[in-house]
């Protein structure tokens, strides 16, 4: 086969065959096929879509590029859950104790901070001594003896995503249905799951901008999960505003703290027993949603999620001293409050750009080698629809970085429009699909 | 600037401006912009075409990448001529001296064989001794001395269309009219050509398949060509069957030789003189279609264009002996006739395939760094119209690769249909185009 006439296949409009899509994807990663030909390809699939079979057959070559977790000595059944990314979005570091404090088991491959979004594992890692990488066997082993591990893609498990999302990166090729299905079914799927529920985010501080878009997203996860067998759910929800009021590594596992206790701001609560409920729904545990919320919030109240939680760090190696007394962690050297320049409500948050002011206080990264900044991040004090008066508090800024602090202002002032009027929030959860 | 942002603008059907178009073309030359970027890049503009501005722009980086020929020093109008290339099409090794008989200068820019093409400079080679790279200098010198010369592509002269072409050969991009005329018109221009005369191919033995096509190539480089204040005029012609009988390095050479004499086939006659007569009007040598017909007609059967051809092989270096006695030329090792298989009338030729077959023999190239043959080939008996009696010679092969036979008299097997009725020739030139 020669790969420029596969790419001329796919920028024609034509179907791949199951050989086509094996020998372009083995022979990316075997360094057969060249870099400029994979991204030729990219680019024409951006415009030419996949079919359903070709969806499923590059997800396949996906997988099948490296390891799969074989985790059938574990009688329980396996559940895990996948976030496509937005602003202040923790809800996989409370969702997976949660969810495993019931003897589900969740082995979670989760991502890094990407653009405008924080990334889980940046966020664990501030926990001092946190680990994120280790072996297959380790990961295994870790669900085994408690049931829950939170760890970053390993070169084993589905090489294929780690190359081919790299080169996507810079090639904006990244914003294509088929190309993110394979990446997020890939992973998912070589995790050796049973069930897997979606949280599909559209929105100004989201990846994908229309609702319509994330539900087709979403309905295509949908079907590449049933063709493995597994069971999957979906929903779609908005991210037009940071979820919580915390955005940031560190400023981000302290909310989470208090989320834990159920003492956590209302969005998430409302997001986290939906999926927690639908999680032990798929799992056998709950009968139905309803009594899946009751159950989560009831592991909420009575500290079972909390234990597991600290059960989860101490396994990764992380301190638990300043889980248990959040106090005593060490703040930023520079904080500033952002006034509002005048009363009214707050009407809208531009997400995105909100999201970019904790990048550049040091919370997220410009360029995929660039280190994180534990403390860096936003402490929101108002949310959309919150009435505020000329000089209160809008947010309050954390970073190290002194110099980063003008940009990161003038981003936040930029972002949030006060108004004369109250508008509600926008939904959280604008739908739930299945298959 | 980022590249990706610039390939995403594209991607998503926006205008490029200057300085984008300028930094990823020299940014790509000096090794800053990576191939993969660059053809994530062409992939873009092969879905989303590009504007006359953008065309000129990149054009503009196109010639902007290298030298450029100064010709001002030598008075003469500089006429040029370019094909879009086709099986048998050797017209340019007859045009450029009959027309610099005239005392126009034909600063000629040629390229090698392609797919299932053949090449002005391969088949030039094929003259003991020939030369064909030469410096800019070298080049400049032999105009003025003889007022033609049919060079190879310097490193010097738009480096970016080398690196971009290779690029686009091996990532499905070649097809793409925005990178076809910047491409083309880039080299052109860069020749410091006064006027320029296209000869622009569709049809089953063309790169370009539709004449609607060919037309709309045609008709964006005139427009680029006008943008510089050159003169150009474009002839559509169709290419449904090899030009002349002689398909291959040393066989075209030959059939030069008798249109060189104006005992040449009637097909490449009529088109010779048509782009002679443009290129003379052009250059203010005719006053007009007609005369231009009659004197390149005249210039051929007096010897001068003849002679004109000898001078510039002996200033590139080769042998004329060979001109002069072409009986004397090695013939190929092996050879062998295709007979008729049914009697009737040649209803079609499938010229792509009949082109491969020809490239099977050695005449052309699989890949850019495969040699050519110079003897081999293939002599056509018939052409489209004429009758044929079951088991009279269709054509003739020409080979040294014994192994190679079988294959090629297939692809002619299956490329020339013979059936019951006698069909007109395809009409050679289907329209001319002007600004």
């Amino acid at each position: 086969m020669i790969p420029s006439e596969i790419i001329e296949k796919k920028r024609d409009g034509n179907k791949l065959s199951e050989d086509e899509i094996q020998f372009f994807v083995k022979g990316y990663c075997d360094g057969k096929i060249e870099d400029y030909q994979m991204s030729a390809l990219l680019m024409a699939i951006f415009f030419r879509g996949m079919s359903d079979r070709e969806l499923v057959l590059l997800t396949d070559a996906y997988v099948q590029s490296g390891k799969t977790l074989d985790l059938s000595a574990i009688p329980a059944i396996k559940v895990d859950k996948h976030s496509t990314g937005g602003v202040g979005d923790k809800i996989s570091i409370i969702l997976a104790p949660l969810v495993a404090s019931f003897g589900v088991v969740v082995p979670m491959i989760s991502g890094r901070a990407l653009g405008h979004t924080g990334g889980t594992l940046d966020k664990l890692e501030s926990i001092p001594g946190f680990k994120v990488d280790g072996s297959i066997r380790k990961f295994k082993q870790q669900l085994e003896e408690i049931g829950v591990a939170i760890f970053g893609q390993t070169a084993e498990l589905i090489p294929a995503d780690r190359k081919i999302y790299a080169l996507r990166d810079v090639t904006a090729t990244v914003n294509s249905i088929p190309l993110m299905v394979a990446s997020i079914m890939g992973k998912k799927l070589a995790e050796g799951i049973d069930g897997l529920v979606l949280d599909v985010k559209y929105g100004n501080g989201a990846f994908i901008l229309e609702a319509e878009r994330a539900e087709e997203l979403a309905k295509n996860m949908i079907k590449v999960g049933n063709y493995y067998g597994k069971e999957v759910t979906a929903f779609i929800t908005s991210m037009e505003q940071p979820l919580g009021y915390h955005v940031g590594n560190w400023l981000e596992i302290k909310e989470c703290l208090e989320c834990l206790r159920a003492e956590g701001p209302a969005d998430i609560e409302e997001l986290l027993l939906e999926l927690s409920a639908e999680m032990l729904v798929l799992a056998g545990k709950a009968q139905n949603n309803e009594e899946g919320k009751q159950m989560s919030l009831q592991a909420l109240k009575n500290g079972q999620a909390f234990e597991k939680f600290l059960n989860m760090v101490r396994y990764q190696m992380g301190e638990t001293d300043c889980l248990l007394h959040p106090d005593n962690y060490p703040g930023a050297k520079f904080r500033q409050i952002v006034k509002s320049p005048k009363s009214g409500f707050i009407e809208k948050i531009q997400t995105r750009r909100f999201g970019m002011a904790a990048v550049y206080l040091g919370a997220g990264r410009s360029r995929s080698s660039d280190s994180v900044d534990a403390q860096a991040g936003i402490i929101l004090s108002k949310k959309v629809g919150d009435p505020v008066s000329k000089g209160e508090p809008v947010c309050e800024i954390h970073t190290n970085n002194e110099s980063s602090i003008e940009e990161a202002v003038n981003l936040i002032q930029n972002s949030v429009k006060i108004g004369d009027s109250k508008l509600s929030p926008p939904k959280l959860i604008r739908k739930r699909l299945k298959a």
